[in-house]
């Protein structure tokens, strides 16, 4: 059986076939365009391919309510042509096959939840450091959506004191998390893109901190037994054991946990799927779409 | 058939009986000394009342883990001589009936989401401001047990930029939620009582813009579909409106629902149950410990 399986990102579309294994068989990368023009593409590239049901991970933000009117659009978004654009029903209709879809950061955790770095646990935070930041989280064994889904990137932080432009970049907040730490933000602080910063720049020491923050906050908030961290940003390997070091600074001893205390190590990690939590969280939602649907 | 429940705080234990019509017919206030002392007194008077069960929900930090050797033990507390001790082990074994235990702040969560202003939803967060910052969380339709519970007071916030002391009084954290907008952080801040400060004064915008950041961060991190303020600083009534029209503030418009652009006033709301969120959630802890028992 063959489950299609759709990453939809600003920049590009990455199509894939799975199957029962959950194993990616193939693959192909289109460019985001216009909804009119890529939509088609992406149909087409699927119809030869005979899948039996659609999962999609997608950029946001996107209607999750299954009840709406516009489940599966996007929503009100700077990409140019997707505004108010429906998603996944033009493909699901087209194809004929059933289809689930959900914000690719929860498509990553649902993955990395049942098959990577928090399988077995009952809840855990998932989070991507990139272009933007964004996290889905795993609580009381079950993906989280809210009232809207979370936009973590969004979080106020305090002030690093030795941070020279603590205003920060978000066009929305200026100074949130993904204002202050997200790829962009790192290159309008420092001039020089964050993957060209040198591991000694003082850079990252800055970076540790607000992504510490970040974990502080999701553990004073509502306590994840695992945070994950990936994302590009993340691929700086020295970035982890700061982020770990400076979240047991900030924490100060105050949450007695010996899942943070005894082993931060096994507690902020890296995902367990690599670069593939949200391309597996897609098959995910593609066998759930197949199996629901019968 | 009568319930007994205990709200276990640091200064005073308030104990009551109540019915399967979720009613409390009578109460006693024993204050909160040694645990050698104060346990012996609230068996003796539930003794007396031959209740079937016994709910709790007590002041923090305490094991609520079921399968852990020391469930329903206070664990580390400033409180003197209540550092790793047992709470709901004595009260059950001499009582010889079943027995639940949760925070305080979770069980007012339960109750205000099973009995009050978050009935019918899916998920809500409940905040008591007073003393200290705490809060419980309904996700998904299930109260939040993570790693440890939540400790949403000393979640790291942005610093106003009018603040004076921006460094805050936590002990562990200074300037987390708790160190800035607690009441006695107020009375540290402005060298007056938080009741005694006149609506007019400078302190209500501060305080109302730091319980602004904790919404957002709370929409931004798990997105409740309502949230509910309580606790002796919520008992000014001109904070509630400066809180939600700074919270619309804040977001800017980048969190698209209607459920908090056109309808704050139903998003942020004070309790359903006014100050008996505790005692309710209590009850519903005795009559779930009585039922599963069964």
């Amino acid at each position: 059986m063959r489950f299609g399986t759709l990453e939809a990102g600003g920049t590009k579309m990455v199509l894939s076939v799975g199957n029962e294994q959950n194993e990616l068989l193939e693959q192909a990368v289109i460019p985001t365009e216009t909804p009119e023009k890529t939509i088609p593409a992406m149909i087409s590239w699927f119809r030869e391919r005979n899948i039996v049901s659609l999962g999609i991970g997608t950029f946001g933000p996107v209607d999750l309510n299954p009840a709406s009117s516009t489940y599966g659009w996007i929503t009100k978004t700077p990409k140019p042509g997707w505004s108010d654009m429906p998603l996944l029903p033009p493909m699901r209709d087209a194809l004929g096959v059933p289809a689930q879809i959900d914000t690719d950061v929860n498509a990553a955790a649902l993955a990395e939840w049942q098959l990577g770095a928090a399988n077995g646990l009952n809840s855990c935070m998932y989070v991507t450091v990139g272009t933007g930041i964004g996290a889905g989280l795993v609580i009381e064994g079950k993906l989280v959506h809210g009232l809207v889904h979370p936009e973590l990137g969004h979080m106020f932080l305090r002030q690093e004191p030795n941070d020279r432009t603590p205003a920060g970049f978000c066009p929305y907040h200026r100074g949130c998390l993904e204002g202050l730490a997200s790829g962009p933000a790192m290159e309008k602080r420092w001039g020089i893109k964050a993957q060209d910063l040198p591991p000694d720049h003082e850079a990252w020491d800055l970076e540790a901190a607000y992504l510490a923050q970040m974990c502080v906050n999701a553990v004073c908030a509502f306590s994840p037994e695992r945070i994950i961290l990936g994302g590009g940003v993340m691929q700086q390997k020295h970035l982890l054991p700061r982020i770990r070091r400076k979240t047991l600074e900030l924490l100060n001893g105050y949450i007695q946990a010996k899942e943070i205390l005894d082993n931060i190590d096994g507690y902020i990690v890296e995902p367990g799927l690599g670069t593939k939590s949200g391309a597996a969280g897609a098959l995910l939602l593609a066998r759930k779409a197949f199996e629901e649907d019968e």
